[in-house]
């Protein structure tokens, strides 16, 4: 059995999110159809993180095992002829048998990107969360700064989350302004359920002063889901890379 | 009767360029349709310049002469509940009567757009040409450089444009490479029709080393659009802006 890395890129807007479903288009079954016409075995892949319906991905990370290859060049293509124009698979490497890419991973980067302005975006239609109340960057960035390092973040947490337990490291928080469009970064260890989407949602309170910085930081530490802001829709969120 | 500049944002794809045509939905009909329901009175749209099928803008400026207006602030969100998810009107101001989106214009800003990577990208695919042979961006930069100041395009000229004379001012030509996307930005005085696609066109040629940096000023020199690339796909090109 050879073990193999692939590096995914996915427009998740048509798609169920990643996990599959059996009568619903999703990443991993698409994927997964793919693969079983170009390998002639059925395989089951592995993602570093099973995004949510209408979330995107630049570098989705997911193995499988098969028992023969062709030529490595050649996978890609393979997957991108069959997978239709919404996933590209954009790389393909061989690797050791105890690679997993959730429990290898040593971070995951994702981006939520918001069209702050009062009309909405055609271009960024499928991929921007649209705001028309003017944000304050600098405290949404102050109290996106909070975030950075270990800390319990339950009050960021999804109900139906199946963690062990809420803790988490956060190495990169942080959001740039570039015209109308606001783009918030966040690297951490590893997230919870919803964990980004309750983030940008409280945030974007905080950039429209219905919550002070003080208040964002009493919030994180009050370990309470109950006190956030609302999930902020799927389609801005994208899984930008997972480091291994 | 008062005069209305428009700055529209649209998404292409779905449209067949901007000129109204009876059977087809164009950018121009769309918003022209917009605004007999918004004015009660039936408007004619001037554009800044006419983009093709399938470009897209950023900053597209129109103007229309009204009898009677709404409140200035109620005109784009009254545009926009019409007009449909593809195209925005971003900006609505009151202009002097002899304001012309097109012969008052400075210049012109327009983006093409490359995805150079093996793997077609999902998140692109609307608004970027794929290439998967590896571009030099260096050699590319070098010859779009040629293009600053004012020059007879006639080698970049389509077959159908109807200009009176081929001399344009170039104020600026670059190519900034992201990661993977490689972006050409050309601003302008006034572009001859296909001029930026079929400069495109040629650049790639360059970046794929194909013709060299003296061939493509050669060719500049010529003014024969035989010698020219292809025209590049129009799904790559956004009109970015347009000063005044």
């Amino acid at each position: 059995m050879t073990r193999v890395k692939l590096t995914l890129e996915y427009d998740g807007t048509s798609f169920n999110g990643w996990q599959f479903q059996p009568d619903r288009p999703t990443i991993q079954g698409t994927v997964e159809g793919a693969l079983a016409t170009v390998l002639r075995e059925e395989v089951r892949l592995h993602a570093a993180g099973r995004t949510d319906a209408g979330v995107h991905a630049r570098g989705q990370v997911a193995a499988f095992d098969a028992h023969e290859l062709p030529p490595l060049h050649a996978l890609c293509p393979g997957i991108n002829a069959l997978a239709g124009p919404d996933i590209a698979a954009i790389d393909a490497e061989i690797v050791p048998g105890d690679f997993c890419p959730r429990r290898s991973a040593r971070s995951r980067c994702y981006a939520y990107r918001i069209m702050n302005r009062r009309a909405a975006s055609p271009l960024w239609k499928r991929q921007a969360w649209h705001i028309v109340q003017a944000l304050d960057v600098d405290a949404m960035n102050a109290a996106a700064a909070l975030l950075v390092g270990e800390h319990d973040f339950s009050s960021f947490r999804d109900a139906a989350c199946d963690a062990k337990h809420p803790v988490r490291r956060v190495l990169r928080s942080e959001i740039v302004r570039d015209g109308d469009l606001l783009v918030y970064s966040v690297e951490a260890t590893a997230f919870l359920r919803h964990m980004v989407r309750t983030i940008v949602g409280t945030l974007v309170i905080v950039g429209s002063r219905r919550l002070s910085v003080e208040g964002f930081r009493d919030l994180l530490l009050a370990h309470d889901r109950t006190r956030a802001g609302r999930t902020a829709p799927a389609r801005g969120l994208c899984l930008e890379a997972v480091r291994y």
